[in-house]
């Protein structure tokens, strides 16, 4: 059953995502095409879009829709609810709140590479403090109208249905185990042969060729994505139009490679969201540490498991005409599944890179809730950094200024590294009971199977299931940091 | 003097050239990035876009402010007078006209492509007479209310400012020209040796460097531009952020050198346009024709110079070791600047291809009056054919299907080819008078002054003039097409 209300709200919602994907590609197009001195037009053309959907979804003629709607079956009634939640989120604010918090993220971000680029906290410290106090703002208005915690209403924002509540045994847990892990897992690399780099020439053709054929491998059509070159990595673009981009390094063809992996899986989940509710929020992904867990269960997953990197080898070899031992899978699994304590989490192994989103994740729950001011930060990171990886940053550009999120007003996002990480394991867990032949099939490069399991049991899905019914419906059980540490035991702590 | 009405409507302008340049992007992309599994939803992007832009533009308010607003100097007043010209047009017509036309146009359309392949007129008359049938009452409904002849008011679409009363003199006076010139023309080209084609290799990668250069030489800026590849060249973006477009063949490197030449001449004025006004109805182009006038300056008027070609050919030898007998401005002229009656309006040369438009501008007026019915169309084509350069097409696909103009719903598009002819050699013969040693400078590859000159009376001029005032600020009299017939007497009639 649906009504007429309903029915406009459908129509309304399809413009606002139309608008959203025009956004997607101009963001696209900005980081992989848009020569430097469009920058300023651009920013004038992407506010005009974002002032455009805000005041469609803000509309009193969607509110009284959103009043008057219904609409059920496993779709549509679901559609309604995130419909509902994101007119709930987007009036939350007082427009004065939301550009005061616009202009001094932005303000911080620019300063912020200065002070990265020269450790210097103190030259981003008080703007920062302006960031985080808008920040609390906003945490509190957004909690009040959602009926949340407020840092829980932030997070809320990245990935729905995830609370402080759920993630903070699954962190404690696994900082347990990890502590007890790491130097058994240190201990057994330290006797084994060290790995052997990749040597030789890696030309960006042929760099570029073997990436595309590898994503063309997962699954991806090159008739609906493209492949281009970025600074910084990412996935955008829209399901019927993907945009993944890489960054060539001629020393070494892991960087891209993996890069194209990992992106390629986010690509796979865009791709086969439900094509019926495009432009629907229904047919939207599950959210951040959903996403997260498509891009991870590709590479980190399926990709760097032996029978694949057997596969891998024998394409390195005939790409580059690599060296036949240091494209072994054994040395390849050394070089790519090397576990190192590190202060700089964006180079973190698998094993550690958990601790690294945990001491954010506490971090910026307390400057959220007062516990922590931003001039004690430093100290406080430095501190969390010794606590759990017994390690010290040798100054802030690689401690507290490491990461751009909090200077752009990013705070809630961290905990979806780590959630998606241990999804993509419980996944992985669910698929091998489902496809026993998978690592035979992934020895001939063959992830096809693989890719149909996600497809129908997560991709396909949508945002109609929470993260937690999601993986409920796929695996049987809600989020389960067991099957991450089963996953890591086997790979890291089996001599 | 400016009032808050008008302030507000420099605002709500400012806002849809903001959409209508995120829509150039997403126009430029399709054609030149954009895989083809995106067309469907980028269909929805620009719908959702162009429907936004639209209500802006047509909202009570708008009209509410358009009646209060006062503004005068010698920019806000024209400024005020477009944005009431734009929302004349935008509200005259009612959206059920406006969606049939649309849809005629793309049903219309899609079938020409297969009738021009079959050479099958009858396949797309009944879908043409259906575009004709909704273009007539498009426009007697903006004639109406623009006080204009119907005819008229769909040229001012293109090029405001100009009516069928200017053109029409102006077109009899050059067919009598032509009349008389064209076997003059033909009888000396006939006594001068026949031109050596190019021959050898031209990769890609080496005439794309070279269309690079020649842009650069001309004063595209590439931190504010692009060159790329698409099926059909052209020129998108915006003002800070030009793209322009070509298509190599190997083969021949004169299709994507003369096109980008075209295309540059296009990019500097958007590039020039008045940035104080940007967004803003008086910071656009003067028009159509006058946007054609500066492709044709750039290309025909400077780089087909004998002055130019002496260079050019330099350039050539060294980029792709042509042979120095080809190249020599001689023979590139010979090559470059070769007149031929052909039945083909995009194959045609500067002096012929008038006659193309002149047949296209009577028999476009002639349909939307209802003087000519579609049925009629290909025999009055042929006969027009014949009466103006003795020709007869061989078949209708080469006749009157060859252009996708008509069966997309563009009437009143052709004149501004052969007016932005007619305007360039206009303003060549000023900026000659005003830069004596202009043939000194081409023969070095140095465009500066010429630049400088059109930068200062053309594109800084934005849309502040008429076509009309706007030469006759540069040149000192209002369009005069014997500035073009003394270029082409001078080129083609001097033994």
């Amino acid at each position: 059953m649906s009504n007429a209300a309903y029915d406009r709200l459908k129509a309304r919602f399809a413009r606002i995502g139309a608008i959203n994907e025009a956004a997607g590609i101009l963001h696209w197009d900005a980081s992989a095409m848009m020569p430097p001195g469009g920058g300023h037009a651009r920013g004038e053309q992407l506010a005009a879009l974002a002032g455009v959907a805000h005041e469609l979804l803000t509309a009193p003629r969607t509110e009284e829709d959103l009043a008057a709607a219904e609409a059920d079956g496993e779709w549509d009634a679901p559609n309604l609810v995130l419909m509902r939640r994101a007119h709930a989120r987007a009036t939350a604010l007082p427009v004065a709140l939301v550009e005061a918090s616009s202009r001094a993220n932005s303000a911080c971000e620019k300063v912020w590479r200065e002070a990265k680029a020269d450790a210097d906290f103190g030259k981003v410290e008080k703007l920062l403090t302006e960031v985080v106090a808008l920040q609390r703002e906003i945490a509190r208005a957004l909690g009040e109208r959602l009926g949340m915690d407020p840092y829980d209403a932030l997070m809320d924002g990245y990935q729905p249905g995830v609370t402080s509540a759920d993630v903070e045994p699954v962190f404690a847990a696994y900082e347990a185990w990890l502590r007890e892990a790491l130097p058994r897992a240190e201990a057994i690399q330290a006797k084994r042969p060290a790995p052997l780099p990749l040597s030789g020439r890696f030309p960006v053709a042929a760099q570029r060729a073997l990436c595309r054929e590898m994503a063309e491998r997962i699954g991806l059509e090159f008739s609906h994505a493209r492949l281009d070159e970025s600074l910084h990595p990412f996935c955008g673009g829209n399901p019927s139009d993907v945009r993944i981009t890489t960054f060539y390094d001629e020393e070494n063809p892991a960087k891209a490679l993996l890069g194209v992996l990992h992106e390629t899986g986010h690509a796979m989940y865009e791709r086969h969201l439900p094509a019926g509710f495009a432009r629907q929020p229904v047919g939207e992904s599950a959210g951040m540490a959903a996403h997260e867990s498509q891009s991870l269960i590709v590479e980190m997953q399926a990709c760097r498991s032996d029978a694949f990197l057997a596969f891998l080898g024998g394409r390195l070899r005939s790409a580059f005409r690599a060296e036949a031992k240091a494209t072994s899978p054994e040395n390849l699994a050394r070089l790519w599944r090397h576990v190192s304590r590190g202060v700089v989490r964006v180079d973190a192994d698998e094993m550690t890179y958990p601790a690294h989103v945990i001491l954010r994740f506490r971090l910026e729950r307390a400057l959220i809730a007062g516990e922590l001011e931003v001039a004690d930060l430093p100290a406080a990171w430095n501190q969390a950094m010794r606590d759990m990886l017994g390690i010290v940053p040798p100054d802030d550009a690689q401690g507290c200024l490491q990461d751009i999120h909090w200077h752009d007003g990013a705070f809630g996002y961290f905990p979806s590294y780590t959630l998606g990480a241990m999804a993509a394991a419980q996944l992985m867990a669910a698929l091998r009971r489902d496809v026993p032949e998978l690592d035979a099939q992934l020895r001939k490069g063959d992830l096809s199977s693989m890719m149909r399991w996600l497809n129908l049991h997560v991709h396909g899905e949508g945002a109609r299931l929470g993260f937690q019914d999601l993986l409920r419906h796929a695996t049987g059980k809600p989020l389960d940091p067991a099957d991450f540490t089963a996953h890591l035991a086997t790979r890291y702590l089996s001599a």
